[in-house]
């Protein structure tokens, strides 16, 4: 039996905190904060947005292909951290823009994942492909409008692509639905990748 | 003629950067970022995720009114910063204890609006108190349960607050239907607060 690859760790990010920051509570406030020894900023840690969509040309998904770690080589929906200034809706549009160098419509919100574990809430719309005009930008390796039935489930990159897709699947042809949020059941443990059941 | 009260500046909050911090393009970025220019920490200000909800008891809403600034004496709903470690509903839920002293039970996505002008994203939930024992908490100086008819629509402390009353009450009695999202129209225009039409 061989074990499953492990779940891709939180990569050290540039915005991590360098190690002469030190754990304190501030004045006014009820928890550890991270705080500069050298200048005294605090650094407030909050959850970061990421905003992506499944983009779809007639039936086929947008797909990318990641040049980057964590999980370089690995299959993905566009998806990035959201900048200021900027709608949640535009950030979507910007990624697809910048990984895969498409043009698209949002079309509804398909789900909203809390990932705790690496601080990071996903914001997932439902978009269309204004043409079937997609290109790898410079965070991937590669781009594929794919079917369905050809979607390669275990080369996909974290668990939150597999729930994407499947709640896009559960989702299509409604128009009213409510927004998913994090998967219990089966769905919740698609790791390693692989297809879910009954989808 | 009488000037409407400005729309509440973004006070200058804990996490905003010191004076000796300057902006520069970090190596491998692509825009400014602000820089401590003794450390060479790179501080990477991202939208900050609001959470909160529009809480029930039969037909009548929480509010709670603001013993802090900006818009102290304001009645506004329980919402507030999501923090690491927790999921969106828990920042909802947290959120309701700390300002209201309530429980409440989650009961769907209601809307996600973005703010870009203060770099928020604001995610409001419909809830239900579990009971109908609520109290000011600290940053509060009084809460209500009010019914429709008697909220106080001149009172309220923001614009986005008016949205999702306005889109609890749209949303009443369905079960299936789309998130909502940033207002068009006049709701997009509810400054100086007042009553919607048609609600
Ligand atoms: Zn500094
Ligand atoms: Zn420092």
């Amino acid at each position: 039996m061989s074990t499953p690859p492990p779940l891709p760790e939180r990569p050290r990010l540039p915005w991590d905190p360098p190690d002469h920051f030190e754990k304190r509570i501030p004045d006014g406030d009820n928890r550890e904060r991270l705080v500069c020894a050298r200048c005294e900023f605090i650094h407030y840690q909050n959850p970061k947005i990421v905003a992506g969509a499944v983009c779809t040309w007639n039936d086929r998904i947008l797909l990318a292909k990641r040049a980057i770690e964590p999980r370089k080589g690995f299959w993905t929906l566009p998806a990035g951290y959201m900048e200021l200034g900027e709608t949640t809706e535009q950030a979507a549009q910007r990624e697809a823009r910048e990984e895969a160098c498409a043009t698209i419509e949002i079309e509804r919100l398909l789900a909203m994942y809390s990932v705790a574990r690496i601080g990071q809430v996903q914001i997932m719309y439902r978009a269309r492909l204004v043409s079937a005009d997609v290109a790898a930008g410079p965070e991937s390796e590669d781009v594929a409008l794919v079917e369905w039935k050809d979607i390669p489930w275990e080369q996909l990159a974290f668990p939150t692509v597999i729930w994407a897709l499947a709640h896009f699947h559960e989702s299509r042809g409604k128009t009213d639905f409510a927004t998913y949020s994090n998967p219990t059941g089966d769905l919740a443990r698609m790791w390693p990748p692989r297809k879910p059941a009954g989808v």
